[in-house]
């Protein structure tokens, strides 16, 4: 139980106040006590979980979650995290609902909201699209709140958009809490995150924007590396060179991933689309124009294939602090022979890393439940305490 | 607390034995204090919820959820009502299904239900089959019980046949008897239950039926208004004109839409198709007659096509009760200019009501807790009372 | 609660320590202590259902389901037992999920572990791979859990593969339990494992299989009956003849039906793929040979075609003992003239015994939520007591 006063400690020595009856869109949108708060309170759930304590806040109650792109992982964390506080996760199936018959995004809000105390929204396809959404979801159930149509507002968590992937930086953040032994000693640290080679195409962006994104809040020195013509979004490197410049970090973008990878202390090589092409097929998909998307994909192909040299081998590893920086992904990688001929990563560098990268993913649905924490509840530090005192078991065993 | 105790005095007064481990399929078949029971409990139950109080009655439970058709409202509200009272839904997919086998419904019903205390179906696609199947499903689980197959007889929910939709127009009731301030003001208003143009064709009966059906229990001044040729089933019609009678209300029907509308308090404008062609439909689909759909659909959309002056513009809205009837409509709606080109309503008609239409939806949850509740709990004033007294919290915030 | 007293001195005396923290993969796996074990703990929890007593031993955590073929029953029993316990079913639906990226399975069964307590799995098409891969998700999470990366091993259960369906075998066994009034009186008692005329093809096994690997454990007379060419897998073949020599039974083969029912105390007539089809189909499916796999099907279809006459008829079951042999099914079956023109069983001999088969299956869910408590709980009989002590009330009717 040390650990939980601990914790408890630490927030409280926080301001995170706003976060209560607030949403998670963007990590740049929260203060850093804020992020903190987030990691503590994670860190503490799991606690409670592993030391076989009920963190259940909710009696009842819903979470919603609506994915409009496949997913494993981040529905298992949405599921687990809900569970583990106490709601039941109802999922929007679009497929299988009315929506088709062209109902706005506030009413589809609102209808399955009435008893809903949490929304996971993955919508992640489309450029300019996803994070819009998502925020028509929440000014809608706002509206409804006020206009007594809700009797509550359900919290909003971002399951990945087209800018950022909250769940997935702050799990990776956490895990590299961990790992280097605190926040603080993040500082000074070099991260490499850099394209690599894969020969699938149009994998989002927000997985590279959101690392950049979140980990120059922690005085890091990030470098961001790709081959010409894979920028990422221009409104992301600005905050990331704003972050970078408020943490005492710095922020680099090269087009060398071996510069990238020199001394590094974390790498984190991951395939992506280029911006320009994603905002190209947006358009394209809002015209239903199918040629010109199956032409966009060869075009992007091909393009993919003349960095095949972007792969993250042993020969790149060596290349890092003492050898042996630590390898991230958000998994699944692309790995050569394994899962395809030429990948993002050559298969020893990742079976090496194997455990980590578990670690790291195993992060998530405490990152997740954490969030939604920090919004239902409105003393986080005394509800923790209670949970403690209380002491209810969550497995008979 | 005031609340609860005022329902439950209500509740003492009225007389819903028989409902007790019954089952939920047209309103008709209720009486006047049942139907006053169910909204009785709906109101109870989220008094409770809006104050934060637990109103689970079961600690473990599952609710079978069978939609042979689409749906976001009433699944989210099946899931929310099965939630609130502690049971975990469980869809039956019949896609996933081992069902196409040619299993009998007596089999499928038992198979499903060794641990089921609710099953909701939605079933309105054809004529003659939807609530036939729900008998079919609620006979077999009966005799199940009997032959000690099941332990508990599972309860039914319809939640949508080919005759009523008495989730929906119950729902709409209790959302009047707000609007109104009591049941018993409803006697002598006028709702004018009206077909309206939409683009789609072949949209369900069962809500005009429900309405009607529902509405004429009273004393209401009921006007069914549709083209000819848009007749709904003859049998449900006659309910409602009995209705009428025992109530001291009134039931007509109109080929006018400006009659209906005419110093109406209530407007309920909304697209069905005509029971004889739905009829037709059924014969089709039970024929695998691709040819004789497709000209069926073909027909009905020309004939609807003739009827687009059927739409609820503020031209017709001024021509009601002071020109602001309640409108109402169980969503979602073909919105003119919005949805499709030209609709049942007029945008700013619909704009104009958004809120008191969401509210209106949001009364189904509680419409199926209640209904649930009201078979499943033997003395309900007692459980409530308990609920009240134990206090149990559901939302630790 | 004499009952459960009963019960729990039952398993004081059975030795089933090595199934805390195991797993459920074939019944010959187990010990005749640990089977009796899941038997009475089965009887056990449907005694407390049956008394409104809850036995939810898990406050929060998750049951995975993944299912690779269709399924009602066991995809119902999976959840019952689940909600029984305590447990949220999350599904793994392959196709809903980023597994098409080519991810190794021990990924994804780590990635889908972190609050799972227990994995159940469907995996029945394909010969030599459905256990495989049960053991490889198994090792995978086994390992999870030592190198940190899990907090708790989930426990699987097999719903279902190549070689055994011990979920279905046991909850069969469990219901003659019951008809012949104990275990022991199982002894001598002769059961005839029959194929059967199915208009389908390709149907599992594992059914087949399952029982006569498990009925050779119990003294009984064991008589596996096919027409020649519809051999199951030798090894479970060798399995039977094993069991039958150690319990004091018998296991013959036998291509005669008549033969195999004469004076049988119960029948199973079942159709199933013969074992080298089904070998030869797996590797049509792997090379992806559509040509091939359609010729095969049409090859089966033809070949048991010749084999109409095993059926089960009224003639056929008068030449069991006294005419009244217990007839057992997995459901669904064909029957002829309702599902099928021709197929397993006669209406008349199916209709005769609907209930006893209705009861046959209803021991399913129970069976699986004995499995999944003798494996999660370490004093199981001190368990029961405290559910019986506690007597915390399921439903609050």
């Amino acid at each position: 139980m040390v650990n939980i006063k601990k914790y408890i400690k630490i927030l409280e020595k926080l301001n995170f106040k706003s976060m209560y009856n607030s949403d998670f869109f963007l990590t740049w949108e929260k203060t850093g006590d804020e992020l903190d708060a987030v990691f503590i309170v994670a860190d503490a759930l799991r606690y409670l979980r592993e030391n076989n304590i009920s963190s259940k806040i909710f009696d009842s109650g819903l979470g919603i979650s609506l994915f409009r792109d496949n997913s494993t992982r981040t529905r298992f964390s949405f599921a687990s995290a809900c569970n583990l506080l106490g709601l039941e996760v109802q999922d929007l199936d679009e497929g299988k609902s009315q929506i088709a018959h062209g109902e706005t995004v506030r009413e589809t809000a609102n209808m399955i909201s009435f008893m809903a105390d949490v929304i996971g929204i993955r919508d992640d396809m489309y450029i300019g699209k996803g994070n819009k959404y998502m925020h028509d979801v929440v000014n809608a159930v706002t509206e409804g709140n006020k206009d007594g149509v809700l009797e509550q507002k359900p919290t909003l968590v971002n399951l990945q958009c087209d800018i950022d992937h909250p769940t997935q930086s702050m799990a990776d953040a956490l895990h590299l809490i961990h790992e280097f032994g605190g926040v603080e000693n993040l500082k000074g640290k070099k991260i490499a995150m850099s394209w690599a080679y894969s020969p699938s195409y149009g994998k989002p962006l927000s997985v590279p924007q959101g690392i950049v994104g979140l980990m120059t809040r922690f005085g890091m020195e990030v470098v961001l590396a790709h081959p010409k013509g894979y920028e990422i979004m221009p409104e992301v490197q600005k905050v990331a060179e704003k972050n970078a410049i408020e943490s005492g970090g710095t922020f680099k973008v090269t087009n060398d991933m071996k510069e990238a990878f020199k001394n590094a202390d974390i790498v984190y090589p991951k395939s992506w689309a280029p911006f320009v092409a994603m905002e190209k097929r947006t358009v394209l998909y809002g015209n239903g124009d199918t040629q010109g998307i199956k032409e966009l994909e060869k075009e992007l192909l091909e393009e993919n294939s003349k960095h095949k040299d972007w792969e993250c081998t042993e020969e790149f590893m060596k290349n890092t602090k003492n050898g042996k920086a630590l390898y991230l992904h958000c998994l699944p990688a692309d790995i050569s022979g394994v899962s395809c001929e030429k990948g993002e990563v050559e298969a020893s560098v990742f079976n090496r890393y194997r455990i980590p990268l578990y670690k790291q993913a195993s992060f998530k649905p405490y990152i997740i439940a954490a969030m939604i924490f920090l919004s239902k509840v409105k003393e986080p530090e005394k509800t923790l305490e209670n949970l403690m005192i209380q002491n209810k078991i969550r497995w008979n065993f």
